[in-house]
């Protein structure tokens, strides 16, 4: 059996939030955010360092990280895309940086115009960056695509373990594998992560895995019982409607919460306050839709919350 | 890990249409049942034997089983609350019938005004009927309950492997473990479902898990790790509202043949023609809610349909 404390990456501010096309107010960010600290959240990932022009939602990252890094404990983490992102998430003051890498030929040209090849190569100037200049910033790479490409069907288990052998070679500290697609199936998620801990050992990182066909909590389960002790999640599922063919459907954070506390598997987070911060979500995104099945049952007779 | 090949038991014309205030006419239960076989499914619970008083939409259940036996190769399955259901159910040629026996006292008495001695007693009237006039007839119980109770709450798991041994001893074929009220979560469905093996041997049963705060398939993997190779679930995940505060919200059919064919796991099942058998449902219940993330998000490429 896996670990006894988990812990919950939630990612709503960044990958949720970069999923609905109208931008969130600053100031609901920052209530957002500070509903989700209250809740016992101690990792974030507030936003990325992208051009406002490509993705005018994170125009106010700065804002919002400064805000952020007034809560003391709370680790504040960014996406970047390469290193002028990571230059930017440095001078910000941001904790820790996750990069997306993708394990799919055709989805790293695709998403981001560069080989898979090319992208290690800008991972290990970040890395070197993080040596002259920012030596406590924290460096995560998440392999996307790592279960399946909705472009190239198939992903090579292979493809996936050299990619993460290559950046945990590059210096990163730790390597995810996340099911961009919504592809991951149970047994693949154990035999992958199991790979990835035999192939970097440590330094293997979080799993990040969607609900799009529903599997999302048996996924997470999966990579718990292969070791995996960092899951992310996002509050009320935000992040592409996992009602709509192709959509992303991010694991719901009060249900994966409501699974480990369950199970006796500590996440340190209150369902209750947890519950709660679904308040200032929807205020600051009137009429967005929003998931979560514990939500609308309710916690179960006996259950004691953090 | 578990089984190669699993059991998959429709039970939404028995559990999805008692949940449903209005009645299915008999020619949509027939077409909807024939639809559910075509996709591949070997066993359906088609109805219930209780007064059509309690239960008018279980009114026609001789007519639906006649319908069913038509089918060569489906084990038609009925539930029937008591000793007079049984033999009405042997008198309309069902090939097995199941027996809902509450773990939780609280339950038991408010659910059929019966204690949980009084329920053993029943079954080994039923299974000594059995052996006197259908010796042929599959008995199944299905423990409810088993997994955390609405009224009582916890529901202690010594309580539920001694109800187990007993009906064991009693001499039905299968003990099942169900989730009736949505509290299940994948350690204590591990470790109960390895318990009731250790028990009662070979007669350990199918699981019956309900996705009431989003755990029903992450619940079916683990029973799955535990050894249990049948497991309940409802197409579009008929059998109360999911997402209002006490329902039951079966596991949906399409979910988890998805979940297991993409492990690797055989079902018999085809994806396609399952989708398709929502069609004769919803047909039969114009407007009715139904549920199921892979048929809305469709099929990832490269999976191969049975």
């Amino acid at each position: 059996m896996g670990a006894s404390t988990v812990l919950i990456s939630e990612v709503g501010p960044r990958d949720g939030l970069q999923s609905v096309a109208r931008s969130m107010a600053t100031a609901d960010k920052c209530a957002w955010i500070d509903a989700l600290v209250a809740a016992g959240l101690s990792e974030i990932e507030v936003g990325s360092f992208v051009p406002a022009r490509l993705l005018p939602q994170m125009a106010d990252i700065d804002a919002v990280v400064a805000h952020a890094l007034g809560h003391p404990g709370l680790r504040v983490m960014a996406l970047v895309p390469n290193l002028r992102g990571a230059e930017a998430a440095v001078a910000a003051g941001v904790h820790k940086i996750t990069i997306p890498v993708s394990a799919s030929e055709a989805h790293s040209m695709a998403n981001v115009r560069r080989t898979r090849a090319q992208m290690v190569d800008e991972v290990a100037a970040i890395v070197y960056m993080r040596q002259q200049h920012a030596p406590q910033l924290g460096v995560e790479v998440g392999v996307s695509t790592a279960f399946g490409c909705t472009l190239q069907g198939r992903v090579a288990e292979d493809d996936v373990l050299r990619m993460a052998a290559q950046l945990a070679a590059a210096g990163v500290d730790e390597v995810g594998l996340s099911d961009t697609t919504g592809m991951a199936n149970p047994a693949q998620v154990r035999r992958l992560f199991t790979r990835l801990r035999s192939e970097i050992g440590a330094r293997a990182g979080a799993a990040h895995l969607h609900n799009t066909r529903g599997l999302g909590l048996a996924n997470c389960l999966a990579a718990w019982d292969a070791g995996v002790a960092t899951f992310d999640a996002s509050l009320g599922g935000l992040g592409g409607c996992p009602y709509a063919p192709g959509a992303s459907g991010n694991v719901v954070t009060e249900d994966l919460v409501f699974m480990f506390e369950a199970m006796g598997v500590r996440t340190g987070v209150s369902l209750e306050r947890l519950i709660a911060a679904r308040v200032p979500l929807q205020r600051g995104l009137p009429g967005e839709p929003i998931y979560g099945m514990t939500p609308e049952a309710g916690l179960p007779k006996g259950f004691r919350d953090v």
